[in-house]
Order: C-alpha cells, then sequence, then structure tokens
C-alpha cells in the first residue's frame, strides 16, 4: 500500500475516527485503526457499539489493507510538520511515514481480527441540518441515566412523526424532551439510540446549518451519513418509557424569569451544597416576590430573583443540579416555570413545546 | 468587622493569596485566610514555608480580623455578581457577604492559632522588574529536582554580584543558568530559593517591564514586595554545588541551528519514546549533516536538521527531555550547541553566556 495526502487533512479524519478507539477494551484490535486503501482511502474504527468509517483525501500509489495503534499513528501524525505525507507499508505490515525530512517507520499488523462494520441497509432515513442535530442532543442528552442496570435509560427515544423529531431522555428525577422541525414528512420512527453514540456523533458534527446529515435507521441499528463520514449505532432493544403520563398542562403558578438571572444565582446558592448533604434548594413565592434560599453545614444564602408572577404563591425544594443543567441548554433569554404544589413536578417550557424538561422536586420541612 | 469593596478587586486579591493554601496541610487553620482590617483590609495566607499578604482596596466601616476557608470564600466571591461587596461578621465570627440582592452567611473563626509571618528586616534588597524576574524563574526552575532526599537540589541558587543577578537549577543531569543585569550594583548575596517558591511567585507577577519588585534577604528567609503585595519564604539552608567546575569552554564540534526546527524534530522523535523504555536521541553529525535517530519497541525515526557545523564529526545520545526543556525557554531563534565527544556534557548557550544549558548525554552503543 501506498498513499500520499496532506498531513492537516489526514490528522481532521484521524481526529474523527478516534471517537470509536475504545481505551480499555479487552480486544486488543480494538485499539487499532484500519488503513483500507481501495478505491478510495478510509479510515475504520469500532468499538462494537459504534463504528466510524472516513474517506481521507489523497492520492492513491497503491492499493491495501493495514491496522496501525490508533492514538500512536495520531500523536505521530500530530507532530508531523504540515507538508505532503507519504504512507507505504511493506508485506510484514510495518507502516513507513514520510513528511518534509521526517520518516518514521512503525509496526502494524493485519487487522484480520479486526470486526467488521454492520451492513446497514438504506431503506428507511431522515436528513436534517448538522446544526439541529447537534443542538438536539446537547439539549437532551445531559439528562440521559449512566446506570447500567437500566439500559433504556441510558439511551435516548428518537421519534418521527411526519415532519416531527422529538428527542427524549429520562433518569428517574427529570425528563428533557426536545421537538424539531424537518423538512420532509417521514414515515414513522421510534428508537433507542445509546446516549454516548450521541454524545460521540455531536462531537464530530460541524453544526453548520448549511451542512447536512442523512440517518438511516433498521431494527437494530442506525447510520449517519455526513461529510464523507459514516457512523454506525447498534440501538438499544426494548420499549422506551411512557412519557405522555408524566406530562400535564395543569398549572397553579406560573413565573416568567430571566434565564441567566436565575440561573447564576442558582450557581452561587449550590456553592453551599455538599453532593453528600444533598440539601435542597428551597424557591419561595410569595406575592410578586420569588426567593431562592440554602441552608447547609456550610452556611445559608438567599436572594431575591425578579419575576413575573402568575397565580398561587408556594414554596418547593429541588435539587439544584436539575435546574441548572435544564437551564443550560435553554437559548431563550426569559423562561416560564410551571409549578402546582410542593409535591408535584415542575415544567419548563417553551409557548409552543419545542422543549420541556420536568424535575421533580425534593421534600423539604417546611416551618413558616 | 465590617467593609465594602468592589467584587472584581476583591477576586483578584483572594487569587493572589490563594496560592498559599497548601490542600493538604495537617493544620486546619492553614486551609484559611486572615482577612484583617485595621488601618487597610489584608489577606494572609501561609502554608508554613511561604506566606502571603497582600492588600485589597476597598472601604472600612469597622476594623476586625477573621479567618475564612480559603477556597470556599474564592468561590462564593467568584459566583458573585460583578458588583459591591460588603462583608460583615459578628462576635461568633459568622461573616455575611451581601452582594447585589444575594445574601450569604458563612462560619469563619478567630484564627488565633493561624501562624504569623515571619518578620523580615529590610536591610538587603535587590530591585527588578517584574518582567526580569518572570523570566529568570521560568528559564530554570524546570531543571530543579523533586527529590526531596536532597533538599538543595529542589530549590535555585540566587547569586547576586555587583550588577548581575546568576539563577542557578541542576538536577543531576542537567544543569540551568541565566543572568540577568540589574540597575544597579549590589552587595553580594547567595541564597538558596525553594523552587516552590518561584514558580507561586512567577504565577502572581504580573510579567511587566514597567513594574518593579524589591526582594529583600535575611540569613532564613527572603521578602518578594510588588503591587501591594507581599510574598515571604523560608530560604534552604546549606551550601549550593559548586558549579564553577562542571562548566568548560573547550568544545570540539560547534552547531548552529533553528532552534524551532530542532525543538520540532525532537518533539517528533520523542514520540517513540517510553518513560520505561529510556531508548536515547541519537545525534548523529557527519560532514555537512546532523541526524536525529530514535529506534525503540514502538518503531523508529530518523530526520536531518539543517545546521551550520564547526569542527568534528561525532555521534552523541540524549535524553530527549532535557534538550526539550532548555530550548522551549531559549527565546533565540538560532541557538549554538557546543559538544566535546559522546561522553562530555554538551553546552547550549549563547555568545555572552546570559544563558548556560549543560545536559549530560547518555551512553549508547554506536555500531557503525
Amino acid at each position: 500500500m501506498k498513499i500520499i495526502c496532506n498531513r492537516s487533512k489526514l490528522l481532521e479524519r484521524i481526529n474523527i475516527v478516534l471517537k470509536a478507539v475504545s481505551s480499555k477494551s479487552t480486544m486488543p484490535i480494538l485499539s487499532c485503526l484500519i488503513l483500507e486503501v481501495n478505491n478510495d482511502i478510509k479510515l475504520i474504527t469500532t468499538d462494537m457499539e459504534l463504528g466510524i468509517e472516513t474517506v481521507v483525501e489523497g492520492e492513491i500509489i497503491e492499493p491495501g489493507r493495514i491496522a496501525l495503534d490508533a492514538k500512536f499513528f495520531s500523536e505521530i501524525i500530530r507532530k508531523l510538520p504540515d507538508d505532503v505525507v507519504t504512507i507505504e507499508t511493506d508485506y510484514d505490515y510495518n507502516a513507513t511515514i514520510y513528511c518534509g525530512k521526517s520518516k518514521f517507520s512503525i509496526v502494524g499488523k493485519a487487522g484480520d481480527d479486526f470486526p467488521s462494520l454492520p451492513n446497514i441497509s438504506r431503506n428507511t432515513s431522515i436528513t436534517l441540518s448538522q446544526f439541529a442535530l447537534k443542538e438536539i442532543i446537547r439539549q437532551t442528552v445531559f439528562s440521559i441515566a449512566y446506570d447500567e442496570n437500566n439500559k433504556i435509560m441510558t439511551g435516548e427515544l428518537f421519534e418521527v412523526e411526519n415532519d416531527v423529531l422529538k428527542a427524549v431522555s429520562l433518569d428517574g428525577h427529570r425528563i428533557s424532551i426536545r421537538k424539531i422541525m424537518l423538512n420532509n414528512s417521514y414515515p414513522s420512527i421510534k428508537v433507542i439510540v445509546p446516549g454516548k453514540t450521541l454524545i460521540e456523533v455531536s462531537k464530530i458534527l460541524s453544526g453548520n446549518v448549511d451542512k447536512f446529515v442523512n440517518i438511516y435507521f433498521t431494527d437494530k441499528h442506525m447510520l449517519f451519513e455526513f461529510d464523507n463520514t459514516i457512523v454506525t449505532s447498534r440501538l438499544i432493544e426494548g420499549e422506551y418509557f411512557k412519557i405522555a403520563q408524566m406530562l400535564s398542562n395543569d398549572y397553579e403558578t406560573k413565573l416568567s424569569v430571566n434565564k441567566q438571572e436565575l440561573l447564576s444565582c442558582i450557581e452561587r446558592a449550590s456553592l453551599l451544597i455538599r453532593e453528600s448533604d444533598k440539601n435542597p434548594l428551597i424557591i419561595n413565592v410569595n406575592g410578586d416576590n420569588m426567593e431562592l434560599k440554602v441552608s447547609s453545614k456550610a452556611g445559608n444564602m438567599n436572594e431575591d430573583v425578579n419575576v413575573v408572577k402568575e397565580g398561587t404563591d408556594l414554596v418547593i425544594g429541588f435539587n439544584p443540579k436539575f435546574l441548572m443543567d435544564a437551564l443550560r441548554v435553554i437559548d431563550d433569554e426569559f423562561v416560564d416555570i410551571y409549578l402546582i404544589n410542593s409535591k408535584a413536578p415542575c415544567f419548563i417550557k417553551d409557548k409552543d413545546e419545542n422543549y420541556i424538561y420536568l424535575v421533580l422536586p425534593v421534600n423539604i420541612i417546611v416551618n413558616n
């Protein structure tokens, strides 16, 4: 095998496939990338859940295939001068890398034991902008659970209904729902995507509004196709939680607040709370006033937040992390918070329900 | 006690004193800062080796003194809105912090067990720019040893002779020497400054060319005075190594190379060397050619570097880290390297010997 390519472009492509290289696999071959040269120059990696295949621009002198330690190869390419890189392999799977006056020889492998990526039929698909996909992931993926005992919670529901894509994640304390409009109507799709897949795909996506992603679905897999790159992923099997019954449009109190002001105030308040103590953040809505309070071993804090209130007064307690996580991903300047009573879930949502963040309150002892 | 000050200015000052707060001291009081208000508002910290005292601009309503957990206090001030901060304490050492609509109450201590900073007489002193001090530290401190069995190696020699300040550090494999001209002549001074002191002082210094530092010396201590801040430090007792006899102006080979080109080449080569393997970087000077080579279990690399050579050919091996450390702190575009033979130390130095970096070679088996 012999190829010639530009060092920066090669490095950019290596950085993409590195996302599916597992550092702690028991199969040594999974720490390798496959450099496969036929009609094009391809880099391939997989951690058995996630697979990535991307095409490198370059000149093919001789086809071939080699497995190289992915991290080591990436470090070498990173340190090379920004010039033309020639990579040549011999029959013993030694790879020689020439760049400028520098010459590296490293030992590769045949890679016959490298698992092949699933062959996914491209029938059912949707298309959306890289920006939209990156946003919908950012705005929901923070509330997946990392509890491997409940596999379904470690994934996200991706549901397509006509021209709407809905993503849902939940972890037992909160639910995040985000809807976006697609440019076309599609047949119904309902799959559970591993959270890890979404996190890695999101890192690779440029986030460009004018660039598109095709997503293909089968029973057991999905495939993202964009920018000369293919990411395949297993789906999580099973039925997702029925969330419709957890949602409600009733409320007794509606609060409209400046998002950044509320977020900064909760961030300050949470300084007093140690993870182990679990002291709640108390929100006391009284007349036209909204007071946030925390009291812990470390000290206590209270602060008034400007609010436009509709409805009744109440006192309610929260784990401040859950409120902060939701507020951080909302781009609106003002947010509406809907409350029923101190035991019922709180909803942060916009008028059109493009986003809905449900957060369960925590029990507090109210002494007035 | 009651004071009023600007939140940003207070935070800037807290960040300075945090440098002497030890996270792993067995004396709980050392995790505190002292807020001492008399004629001015002072913050004081110490880890018993290093002490920092800095003045905060602000209005004094009532004098007093309190010890507050330094990290916790700094986190609170960091998260406050950028506004006026009022700090008030009561007789039980509770501190209340008001800022905007936010109110924090935290528990402090009397701080009677807080060790007082050494009282250092201000007789012997030198003055230099913050820039010069920061530079001389950066260009030498990397080669102190961290071996507590040889206390003297963990420090740096600071030697003043007439109008020259010389800093020296060494770790058994290399010596770094940097000289700077002072604006005045001073009586001779020779002290060993703890490396940690220099690292922390360097972080606090603004590096401004127009701002000055006064350094005072006594037998056991030194004191840095700048920007309303005082840093005191113990000195290391003992006699520093006699380095004059390790230096030499003889050479058989002189190489002039582009610093960045050489550094990049060594950085690439060192990718092949695992810390545990200790394979050397081999420099082969042959005719007008200088070749760098590495051969290890991971692979091998060779590269030619442009060089202007004077003298004889030779092959010599190095730990590449030591060459990289020295080259990284040299600001010159071209460097001169002086060599005698494959067993003798290598010198990287400028013509006026404002800097001298001695690096010992490693044994190599030359098979030609």
